[in-house]
């Protein structure tokens, strides 16, 4: 049975290529799981997993539970809205009391960056970081990084821009790095108030006209314009973020060769893409998601047991 | 095995006779199971259910999550109020993801009418309206009328009051239609500023006196005072509603014969209800919870499956 | 089969010590299994089990969840925050429903003392108190005394004194009845506005300095401070509490002998408890936690099936 080098899914930054394609290579198989009427193996029959989530996360918390349903795992559930985390616990008593019930495993969402890092240092459980602020986000970037390889074979030399939110993002370091290690060249594309500083640290490229990114590359990662996080202003209106760096069907038509849209998700149809994109053969928007379930139950069953 | 002659249950106005008497004799055999000491049956052992609900409802939720897990279905609960909903995404857009997570049915619960429509329109899952704002409730319709049928033996030419708040209620609708369609009769009674203006077109009798209308009934459908949908006046006090509209006991020894009192839940007892009546013979309130259970695994059981 | 010779587990006050003795027994059965790699036992196949959370409680419901999964039992969660109990529903109403759906046994956890006394006159299922109010917290008691149990092997004549707010605590009167039961010596111990009048009535030590209380002590069950209970001022502040009764090691290592340190958690860590003490050998705090699976696995199991 293939296991990862590590114990720990932190971020991509520490991870290396072996591990990375063997998540692929796993993934694979597991998607032809999925697609199957019976889409359960009962890999991790004897694993309890704990989805410890002090952050809200609908979609990442739904895809990593049919993840571990779909392993045959023992699933608890536990978020911080209504939890002794209001009541002045800290996060290391928290996680204890979770592993002193016999947990295996904890997949975790946390607002600040470190947080998952933290607790690796301190515990005895194998951990998935589920998100960690805007920090690192590694299933989204191997379910990204996977979804490009399905479409275009290998990511060795491709291009990709990664394009919008930027500063927000969740996503855009973790595919960063990961498709740096998969041999991709990489471009940031956004208004300057929307790029962080750490870009200029990262050797990759960064291009202020969308409509030069999209002349660039293979593959467009459209982030979404993070509403609920911009506390001051980053740009006129949404109206005028559509007008600059919105993705339509014209913009695409303009250019002399055919490229693949991917996007996290939730889309807000009209600002960062239109429908005429999002909903065209371009578009792998839906695949995304759907592989999304594939490689968190490669990133689980490759984890499970390492010690 | 037996199968629905459509796709998805969205609401009863468009479901023929025939599947209705499908759906009450398949749950009375689940009704026996549910009854058994071993209380489930393997029969979607492969299938996956999400639990779309973008409003509130424990008990309907609680009830479809029971029918889902007696059937060995594996089960995943969405609910908007923390979720992408919030963050402006499109309705066809989440339920597409979740779809695209390799999710087979979708029971769907939704403030605004037609919502469910809309849905089955463009996506390939079965699709169960748990609910649409208050134009339909299928479910609750055929628990209502699968409760009187396992009371009365047959609804041909059958008596039923529906009582109270029309208006406001998801209840309602779906009863006329299904009651109608299985033979019996059908009167609303209530004050005239909680009868919808759309009665009058369905071909049903409308009474303003309770007193009258339980005289004539065989059967009286109580519903609820929905305090929580009222943001106008609809009546002048509760203390009013009741003395005119709640139904006790005194009340049903007046009348010259013995009626069957139903109500869809929760009871606000001394309002339209008095415990006298709820918790006596006449009523069968806890069994139309029980047959709740019965009748969505059959509804989920004839529609899993058909293209 | 062992059976406990009653129906519910509605607190300790009317439990007898050979029931206590018999959940201990399985309790430390059931430790071993959840300790071995496959965590699960079918015992409770065919029970469905229905968590009736009337005030949030993360940790207690996680622990009851995991202990009804390890037994196999069908869980469904239901929770008041989002429910009909809300639209005015009786408590009597919301149990009749859920047990309606056909549920074997309800944990139930309310704001209100005596709410589960008062639902087992009335229904038919059994109950096991999860918390009422500041009465009683049985299983808490238990999963207590089964720690000392097996640290110190018997509670004969071992001295035991509960530290803190007692007045706000759901743990203690119920841990002062186990207490006495299984042939402890019991002290309380707190500042006199966090001490309850009952007190008096009950037959024990009443010591107001800490250390004095620690020096009579074997094993101290140090309270936390419910800030979020305390509505008006019980003390000056957090700084006086924690210099007056807060526990720390140099305090600890001031004694002639080894206590045991025991907490319900989540600790307030600097207040009553320093970290010094409470990541200390001297502490039990996470084994705590881990028995609480174990006796609640128990006390399900003892349960079921008695009439």
């Amino acid at each position: 049975m293939s296991r990862l080098s590590q114990k720990h899914l932190l971020g991509i930054k520490n991870i290396n290529r072996e591990d990375i394609e063997l998540i692929f290579e796993t993934a694979a198989s597991f998607k032809e799981v999925i697609n199957r009427p019976i889409k359960k193996v009962p890999s991790l029959r004897d694993i309890t997993i704990a989805n410890v989530f002090f952050e809200n996360s609908t979609r990442t918390k739904l895809s990593f539970e049919l993840a571990e349903k779909r392993l045959s795992a023992d699933v608890v559930n536990f978020s911080s809205s209504n939890s002794s985390v209001k009541k002045g616990e800290t996060l290391l008593d928290t996680v204890n009391n979770i592993l002193a019930m016999k947990v295996d495993m904890v997949v975790m969402r946390h607002s600040s960056p470190g947080a998952p890092h933290f607790l690796a240092k301190h515990i005895d459980a194998n951990i998935v970081n589920a998100g960690d602020g805007t920090h690192e986000h590694p299933t989204q970037a191997l379910l990204d990084t996977f979804s490009i390889y399905q479409r275009h074979g290998s990511l060795e030399g491709l291009k990709v821009a990664i394009i919008g939110d930027i500063l927000h993002s969740r996503v855009a370091l973790s595919n960063i790095f990961a498709l740096k290690k998969l041999g991709a060249e990489v471009m940031v594309c956004g208004p300057n108030t929307l790029l962080p500083k750490y870009i200029s640290s990262l050797d990759i490229k960064v291009e202020l006209d969308v409509r030069k990114a999209l002349q660039w590359c293979d593959v467009a990662n459209v982030l979404r314009i993070q509403l609920e996080r911009q506390h001051i202003k980053y740009f006129p209106s949404l109206r005028e973020y559509s007008l600059y760096y919105g993705i339509n069907k014209k913009l695409l038509d303009s250019l002399d060769k055919q490229i693949t849209i991917m996007h996290p998700g939730p889309i807000n149809r009209g600002v960062e893409l239109n429908s005429d994109v999002a909903d065209s053969d371009h578009a792998i928007i839906l695949e995304q998601v759907e592989n999304g379930v594939a490689v968190r139950m490669a990133v689980l069953y490759l984890l499970a047991g390492v010690q």
